[in-house]
C-alpha cells in the first residue's frame, strides 16, 4: 500500500471543480482511494462565512460568557452562534464547545475552522460530507474519504478522521471469522475510513506546506462484510450519555 | 510513503527473539518505522496466562455478577480479576469493563485478549509497551510502534492505536506554525504514532490471515517539535471525569 499527495493543487475557491483539479494532476487507478481534506471540499462548496453572518442570540452570548469565565479568554458570541447553527446538540459548552453536527459527527466547535480561511472568518464543514464524497467519487471513479482532524477523549493529540465517505464502506466486519487456531475473533469491526483518513494525514501535513488531497494506492478491503455506520447512535454511546448528564445536570 | 507487511512471521512463543525474526525477513532502512502488534510482543514476553492464574476476589465476583445482570451473558469472575490486576482504575464496570492500565492506556478489558492465544486462555498487554518498543528499536535501528486495536467514544468500530513507541515522538507539534496566509494554525498536536498504528492496521488484517508486523517506509516527521505524551492526564480529561462520576456516583 502506498500513499502520496496530489501535487500542486491551487488554493481552492467557491465554485471550483475539485474533481477536475485532482484528475488533471494525477492518473487515478482502480485500486486507489482518494482522501480529501474537508477544508478544500468546504471551500469549493462555498462554506466560507464571516462572523457577521451569525448575529448572536441569547444562548450564543451565554455560551461565550461561560467560555470566557472558564478559560479566561474573550470569545466572540458570533462564533458560538455559528457553532449552534451547525449543531443538533452541544455536549459541552466549556472549557470548549463539543458539538454534534447535523450529520452526526461529534467534534469541538462543530468542526468550524478559523485558520486557513482566505476569503472570510470561518470555514464550516461541508453540509453533508458523505454527499460531497459521493459527488467526487462519481466524477473520479474511485472511493473518496472526506477527512478532518479531531481530538479525542483519553488520548492527547489530534488524528485524521473521516467525516464523509463514498464508494467504500465505513468499516470492515471481521466478526464470525477465526484466528489462526480456529477460534472466533472476539473483535471486531474495523473503522477503515478513519484509518485511511489518519494514514492520509501522515502524508498531508498542515499549514503552508499542507497538501489537502492524498491518494492511498493498493488498499484491499477484501471479501468482508461492510457497514455504513460510523457515528454512534445515542443509545450505543455511554460516553455521550455520561457527558451530557455531567455537563448539564451535574 | 509505503506500507507492507513483514512476510511469513511464524507463530510467536514465549522467549522468541522478535527483533531477530523481523530482521531475518526484511532489510529495514533508515526511513522505516516498524509497527508491531502488541499480541506478538506479549507472546514473546510470556504474557500468556490461564484463567486459573487469577483466582477471583470479592470485587471481581461482584463485577462479573453485574456484567451478567446488564448483558445477560455469564462472565467469568477470573477474567474480571485479571482485568483488575492489570488496571489502576476502572472507569466502567458494565456493560463492559473500561480500564486504565498501569501505563495509562484506557481501553476495554485492559486490553486483555481471549482470541489468538494458542498456549493459554488470556493474553495480557505487554507490561510496559514503550519499554518493549525501546528494546526492539535498539535491536533493529528504526523507530518502533507497538499497536493494539481499540474502540472509542462517539464513533463505531475499532482502529489501530499505539500503546507503546520508541525512536519517534508520540506526536508532532504544529503550534506556532502558519497557514498559507500566514495566520497561526489554531491546531494542533498531531498524534503521529496513533496514525501510524491505524495505517499499519489497514495492511495487517486480523485473524488467520493477519500479519502482525508492518513496515511504514518513507514517513517524514520533519522539522517539528515532538511530544512524548499520548495518554491524557486525569486533569486534562473531561470525559474521564464525567464517566467516573456517572458510572460510580450517579
Amino acid at each position: 500500500m502506498e500513499l502520496f499527495a496530489v501535487p500542486d493543487l491551487p488554493e481552492i475557491r467557491a465554485g471550483d471543480d475539485l474533481a477536475s483539479l485532482v484528475a488533471e494532476r494525477i492518473d487515478l487507478r482502480e485500486d486507489d482511494v482518494l482522501c480529501v481534506a474537508s477544508t478544500v471540499v468546504s471551500k469549493a462548496e462555498g462554506r466560507t462565512f464571516d462572523l457577521d453572518d451569525f448575529p448572536a442570540g441569547d444562548r450564543a452570548r451565554g455560551i461565550a460568557a461561560r467560555l470566557a469565565d472558564v478559560t479566561g479568554e474573550q470569545k466572540d458570541p458570533r462564533f458560538a452562534q455559528a457553532v449552534l447553527e451547525e449543531s443538533v446538540e452541544l455536549l459541552l459548552e466549556a472549557p470548549f464547545i463539543l458539538a454534534v453536527t447535523e450529520f452526526g459527527h461529534i467534534t469541538v466547535n462543530a468542526g468550524i475552522d478559523r485558520s486557513n480561511v482566505p476569503d472570510g472568518d470561518l470555514l464550516l464543514l461541508p453540509e453533508n460530507p458523505s454527499a460531497s464524497a459521493a459527488g467526487l467519487s462519481e466524477a473520479l471513479g474511485v472511493p473518496v474519504v472526506v477527512t478532518d482532524t479531531s481530538g479525542r477523549p483519553f488520548r492527547y493529540g489530534q488524528r485524521g478522521v473521516a467525516v464523509g465517505w463514498a464508494g467504500i464502506p465505513a468499516s470492515r466486519d471481521w466478526r464470525g471469522e477465526t484466528d489462526r487456531d480456529g477460534r472466533e475473533l472476539a473483535a471486531t469491526v474495523q473503522s477503515v475510513v478513519d484509518e485511511l483518513a489518519g494514514a492520509a494525514n501522515l502524508v498531508a501535513g498542515e499549514g503552508d506546506g499542507g497538501t489537502p488531497a492524498v491518494v492511498v494506492r493498493g488498499f484491499e478491503f477484501g471479501d468482508h462484510d461492510g457497514s455504513e455506520n460510523l457515528f454512534r447512535e445515542e443509545a450505543d454511546d455511554l460516553v455521550r450519555a455520561a457527558l451530557r448528564e455531567w455537563a448539564f445536570d451535574g
